[in-house]
């Protein structure tokens, strides 16, 4: 078959809105028609070349929900007509990771995944007869994807398609890392760095899970008001402000530290300063934003042996076909919110757009419409 | 009161044995008759000016065990005749440390410890008219010390001083680490960095609690003999060998990964190799070893992204007055052993020479016995 996509040819370019050509799910995978996707900074950071496992030429995007249209042999778990979320962390229920009950960082895939192809090895996307790569198992900037059984959550068909794609990255990632993660209980102390669309979602984690002084961090004061439509109790800016000031001032708001900081930055001095800004004996710090390659953390042991823990998270701890289909019901059910983060509603050929509204800080989330 | 002491006069120095005047404890405070000690690390790392925080003149010391002689006001917990062994991390059971339930970091009395006094800001220790700080709280080099009542855990009194002061210091922080810290499963694989007398401890802490693959690496390959007394399975000498080398073949050893790591170096690149030898997904590495003053511990933060959790330890995550008691029953009923670490037995006259087998890496423990 054929489908309309954004491909990107190659690095550093404007995405390419063109027709494809779509092979049919063989066993084990679907078909989905993709009716809506956000446009995140990992595929900002792919097409900026800054990615040094990224492939070209390849059908970019991550964060989409749509409609099953066929499923290939065997498929059991889902069938034509269902609505579902693509999972570019998939969940097999069968690997050792899976099974171990303590992550969610499905292992059976990965391989075939991080090379841009099904699990077969082959791609099911094409364009003149050149194989185009598929993207962290999903390549939702194309109006049909296929993808394997496992890495596709069932939701309810009540969600609305433009707000319930978000939950397959961002709100996911920071909810998740609230919830799954840290495991947040009523009454602690817990510290964003870093307002973007994944700050806030963590903010809004942290007010459903009852924390008690939910700290919203970041050197652009415009961010405030953002932070308090999602839980933000307090703000702190820090530009210009030393790491030491900094910790000062939210041990000084937390009674002596943090018990859980969130790193939404992917800077990683400002994963130092949310490691130390935890109180001593129990604070944990998760990361969550992506480094620069080649970037490194670091700090004085003594911060660890003084009892503070070091963490990190992907997809928000979140095992996909379980809790993805969970927190598209905490949002229909109005325990978090979606609907003012999208700021921006385009066309699959106004995709390049996003990107640039992306880097000029204009938007939460862009999302494309098919 | 008099008492035979060694004292440390001035950094780089040996000890001198004197006798010192001890004033009698006051409100809150016991007075303990020290029957052995051990020499650790600690005590050498202060004693030769590594500690920027060391004061001198002072009586070190801070692994010992006794007999309480006299009790001040108001000591309610602990009575004459009492066996104790005392504690250099307090448990007064009213900050909010202990209260939290997360920690055995109590904070009551850390300013004045810190400070060499006891807890009204004095010292009970004197020379010829000169003020002695204390040490750590503890000040086992004495025959006679006096320590607040929260600083003394009351223990069995059939237990043997010579071996049971060894719980003071690094039983608990060895076998603590797996038991607190950590909470090893049963079935877990555990990697222990360093096999010194720490690591010995660990080892027989991750046997004790029924762990799978118990992993000891050292430069040393004079020390596989006393892992294997104590639990160790694997032995791996590193001698030469990369950090990726090192991590293969541990992830070759334990299918992927060590469940638990335990760097008990103070070596803050086998700090980072401990962390990046854990599995992905749950895999958790935790610092015992003291680091050099201003050295840092690094690692890229993928790694915490993809699961893995870096901690740290003091006195094994004891609180003293409760675990304490707990580590002699099982030193008591054989579930760990320590006569076999007890390697040289000492009078306080040949304290120096403790000092100089602990250097020559000739002992694992030196107990002084009064």
């Amino acid at each position: 078959m054929k489908t309309r996509a954004a491909v990107a040819f190659e690095a550093k370019k404007p995405l390419e809105i063109v027709e494809l050509d779509l092979e049919s799910p063989k066993k084990g995978e679907v078909l989905v028609e993709i009716m809506a996707t956000g446009i995140c900074h990992t595929d900002a950071y792919t097409l900026n070349g800054l990615d040094s496992e990224g492939l070209f030429p390849s059908v970019l995007g991550h964060e989409g929900a749509g409609i099953v249209r066929e499923v290939g042999a065997g498929v059991t778990s889902v069938a034509p007509d269902d609505h579902v979320i693509p999972l570019y962390t998939p969940e097999c229920r069968q690997c050792k990771s899976c099974l171990s009950g303590k992550t969610n960082l499905c292992t059976a895939i990965r391989a075939t995944q991080g090379q841009g192809l099904m699990p077969d090895g082959t791609s099911r996307f094409s364009y003149k007869g050149q194989t185009i790569h598929h993207y962290m198992g999903c390549s939702t900037f194309s109006n049909f994807t296929v993808l394997p059984e496992i890495a596709v959550a069932k939701i309810r068909t009540d969600a609305p398609f433009k707000t319930s794609c978000y939950i397959g990255c961002g709100v996911t990632t920071g909810v998740g890392a609230v919830t799954n993660t840290a495991n947040v209980q009523v009454g602690d102390n817990v510290v964003v760095f870093g307002l973007g669309g994944i700050g806030l979602n963590v903010l809004q984690g942290a007010r459903m899970a009852g924390a008690n002084r939910i700290i919203g961090v970041d050197i652009n004061s415009d961010r405030e008001e953002w932070g308090r439509k999602f839980g933000m109790t307090h703000f702190l800016k820090t530009k210009g402000m030393s790491r030491d000031a900094t910790i000062a001032k939210i041990v000084e708001l937390t009674d002596g530290g943090a018990d859980y900081t969130f790193d939404c930055t992917g800077n990683t001095e400002v994963m130092r300063t949310a490691l130390e800004a935890c109180h001593r004996g129990w604070g944990t710090s998760i990361i969550i934003g992506v480094a620069e390659a080649g970037m490194e953390i670091s700090t004085r042991p003594f911060q660890l042996v003084t009892g503070r823990n070091w963490r990190g998270t992907a997809f928000g701890g979140a095992k996909g076909r379980t809790d993805v289909p969970k927190i598209v019901d905490w949002y229909m059910n109005g325990k978090i919110e979606i609907d003012p983060m999208i700021t921006h509603t385009l066309s699959l050929d106004e995709v390049n757009k996003g990107f640039d509204l992306m880097h000029a800080g204009e938007s939460i989330r862009s999302v494309v419409i098919y």
